[in-house]
């Protein structure tokens, strides 16, 4: 951390941050210039509030060196987690493959798009039994009940099951069911929720906010982690920006850049991203060969009557005829299925 | 809602689409022009989720004519919603004034600055009980005893007091004993929160998300009044956007437009939104110039060593002579606290 | 400029930074800490490259100190500039009120709004003769004839005129007939053309890019006034966000956030960040009580048939009703018409 | 275009606007519905400003159906364009390959890094010899110099050169002298400058803004095709976002969202959008894995001192191995180099 001091600052204010910085344990190292003094801070700072110093009236600015988080820090853990949900392992170049409709609809629906995604190469099943909509008054799934036809898909296919949970009442029941707990962009930063999934046995797959800094991002996944939680797998899927054709920006800088910070597995949202079936493919291939850890992708037999976002699906037959293509670019990128 | 058909539509594509239309208890309209044809749908399309007609291969794009929101829609309530606030008026020309400090730290300090806002004019106390913080490992509030000392202030002075409400938990606690319960921005589409708040008996203070459109904003309050809870203030905090400078961009055009658009009173957070002490005064005169229902600002006696937002914090001297400016401007704009 | 040295950096690395610092003419302080080592650079940095030390191997990152703006800085010119316009001051306590047509369309549209524009206080004529339009099929304004018009109003109204300048090639004959020559958004990076207007005796009006952050915009007038023209007055006219209900989201923070950086004026144009009329009134309101140093509005007498941008322009009695309660806001926060 | 009357609209008011839309040689199908009323506009318009229908007092919104270009519109022009730079073709399965030097420093600088780029499989040769630059007081870059160094290196190695234009005054000597000429973010919009492009011979290589929507990019190609210059190239190079991690967000859903949209090539800038050079591989390897034409590389051979952008350049050894995987990648999608 370093301090700059207004210019002009005195003697006695100097001394008053230096002080300051001692008593919060670290080291200060004082920079005397012309027109500025700059006071640089050596020791961990990671759980030291930076608006401690910045609201000093001797002080014009706090600047970040370290980063501010530990446990999902590349720097301290170099190798690739590898993070294993029911036996499909993801992360190094491992990659997930997670396929399924977007809400659970029927036994009959879920299973028919699960063989056939499972016969593309899916390695997961994805499907929405509680579902975050915008409007109280459209579709909010299944609930429990899209639940157990996701179990019991599972045990039919074979594959483990990805699902989101939007609420803390249903926490036990998740943990008991679901083999990769998702949690939405809507809820990155619900610290609530986040807090209570360290008691979780399961991993979690972390969706990015829609508007959340690669930073905050990882801060969430620290919130999980510092719970109790170290299996955490991180999933972009766009981030909102000024362009309004597709539903959101799909930031595929976030895999190299997550992949420097952290040593989470990152994995790739392209559906949801651009909201448009036709984006899918190519973007699900950009994801691949810019080095991601996996996919997650919306299949659908039916998608001109699917009760949410039929238009954002693919068919199982251009998912297929789009896995022969990403197992191709995997093979450049030293990545497997 | 009006549907346009890709170019080269077939009649038969057509009839399929009018009969989806009439399914859904709406009348359908046909213009069919030389290269497009466009469907106009007569009818109540708020419950009718547009994604439905996306997902037809007919179809080139839906497009909203009305608003999707029925409860907070000033179309049906022309009139001004006054909210009352254990006896405070807001709403229509009755200003809300919110202040205090950031996190409540002590009961000395929370009554010190209560007293000094009262004085100056506040006519209802805030102070955060429950924070919420990007770092797990920054301080997180006080909990349930900063809500007794928050109680403790409000018998002492006499004024409503205002807090954030994180969990699902404490649902209970914060109907017995807040007199307006805020929903911060990062829960602002936290659904199984706000469809829990129907069932309170309290007003509801929803910060506007850092990303969300005026319509996601409204569409949450809706959900809260579809749920059973009509008494909702909206508060306009600031919206990410390029600029960093400030912490976040303070969107005042929010005030005109949400007039136009919902009976609800609309308030705003000039402290949080810039992030700078400096920048709190002239954006509370223009928020008020600007027709807002009141204001939300962080007062605090010793910024300097403030466990949190410090920095945006103003005394209570700078309190008490903004207070005074922004009576004369509210004079001009028909307003009265 | 404070230089943050890789993790482990050796002492050859540290020595060849710290000769390339004191080859720039900059004194170096050296930090040494167990897990980092920061260098101090002490000098003029302005004219410094920073990237010169990022591409640096051993350096992690490099951060700013010192605005990188010397004339257009208040650090070195703690007064406001006032900016005389033919005789009309703008700057301190002296309100711009720039208002007329969006377009030129014909002497007498001009005159006639100029005139019920200056009864009601405006005390400069705007209108566009060049018009940026996004599609080469609009109407792109009426070039010289329109400059004449403007002129001629000018003579018979005593106003000064603000128009656009889109081209180089119509330098010379804006210096001679234009009162103050406005660089709109699109062109606020436009280097080639700033540069020039270092040439003109005239003062220029730089409106904020769309995208433009404080320190850009700042920039860009200092490259005018570094090519020899200090006479520059900034405008803000919205900035782009996610949100789309309004054209461009009015940034009302950035009039207290200038005036600490720079000393320059800075006015604002409600008319085109919200691009609706009933915008205009309570943004203008609001624009005055945060401390801006003037407005820019379009008044239009038949908005219903105006060329362009007719949506976004007040009535001459609306704009004669909201200048008595500017002026009464105005005397609340010191200044004057 | 579809015109939402506002509710209650009269059959006076209904007249008028069906006349106005008849007047501009459309036909209106007047749809009434029982709550809004909405006319469909039948015919071609691209040339007619929505706006006025917009300041209407009966009109509610104008929605557009029509793409409002024509000469760039895939709908008209469904085969792909094939530019051809003096005799390298870009578009369709041809694959640009433009690598070198952000900044033209000297001949020999220029000389090796051309070399090396063909000999790995560049088939063009960029450098900066005009740099639109943020600070007047950074380094602008060598001018006619460098323009000369450039053509010099073309004899030499014998491939096309591309480099940027800022300034009308050296139209003819880029006309001459540059085989694609490139026109930056920055002046996307200086409309001034697009319209004298239409003049040139040369194809041009036309920058999306950091803030341009696809359709205003499309747009500003629109500009250049309408006066008279069809060969454009459009390059992707990043957006500007809420997040400053990266210097910009790459876009790569530009690229099937622009292959839908229009006909013209659509390549990639890694080096700019991202502004650090490890991002510039795996975001190379995304471009071409998404059906980029192409992509604009920074190649240094000494990026420690380089004198601009040198953090976001490959050193030539990282360009060879690059260019190995990106030819895998390019044969799984069908293109080559």
């Amino acid at each position: 951390m370093i301090i700059v001091l207004k210019p002009h600052a005195s003697e006695d204010q100097i001394l008053r941050v230096e002080e300051l910085i001692k008593k919060k344990g670290l080291e200060a190292h004082i920079v005397r210039g012309e027109e500025m003094t700059i006071i640089g801070c050596i020791g961990d700072t990671t759980a030291v509030d930076s608006r401690l110093f910045e609201v000093d009236s001797a002080v014009d600015k706090v600047m970040h060196v370290q980063e501010p988080y530990k446990l999902a820090n590349r720097a301290f853990h170099p190798d690739d987690s590898i993070i294993d949900v029911s036996g499909v392992k993801v992360g190094g170049e491992h990659l997930a493959v997670i396929a399924g409709p977007c809400s659970v609809e029927s036994y009959e629906q879920v299973l028919e798009i699960a063989k056939a995604a499972k016969a593309s190469g899916a390695n997961m099943i994805r499907g929405g039994a509680f579902k975050p909509r915008t409007s109280p008054y459209s579709f909010q799934g299944l609930g429990l009940e899209g639940l157990d036809i996701l179990c019991a898909v599972r045990d039919e296919v074979g594959l483990p099951i990805v699902t989101e949970l939007m609420s803390p009442d249903y926490l036990d029941v998740f943990n008991e069911k679901v083999d990769l707990i998702q949690i939405g962009a809507r809820n990155m930063q619900n610290f609530d929720l986040l807090k209570q999934l360290g008691k979780v046995d399961r991993p979690i797959l972390l969706k990015r906010g829609l508007n959340a800094t690669y930073e905050e991002w990882i801060m969430s996944a620290e919130y999980i982690m510092a719970s109790g939680n170290e299996n955490v797998i991180l999933c972009e899927r766009g981030i909102r920006t000024f362009e309004s054709f597709t539903r959101n920006t799909l930031d595929l800088q976030s895999i190299p850049v997550l992949n420097s910070k952290t040593h989470l597995p990152v994995i790739i949202d392209p559906s949801h991203a651009g909201g448009k079936w036709w984006l899918v493919e190519p973007m699900a291939k950009a994801a691949i060969a810019a080095g991601a850890n996996g996919l997650m992708i919306e299949v659908h037999n039916d998608p001109d009557s699917a009760l949410c976002d039929g238009a954002q699906s693919l068919k199982p037959e251009k998912f297929d005829a789009l896995m022969k293509q990403i197992r191709q670019i995997a093979a450049v990128v030293d990545k497997r299925i």
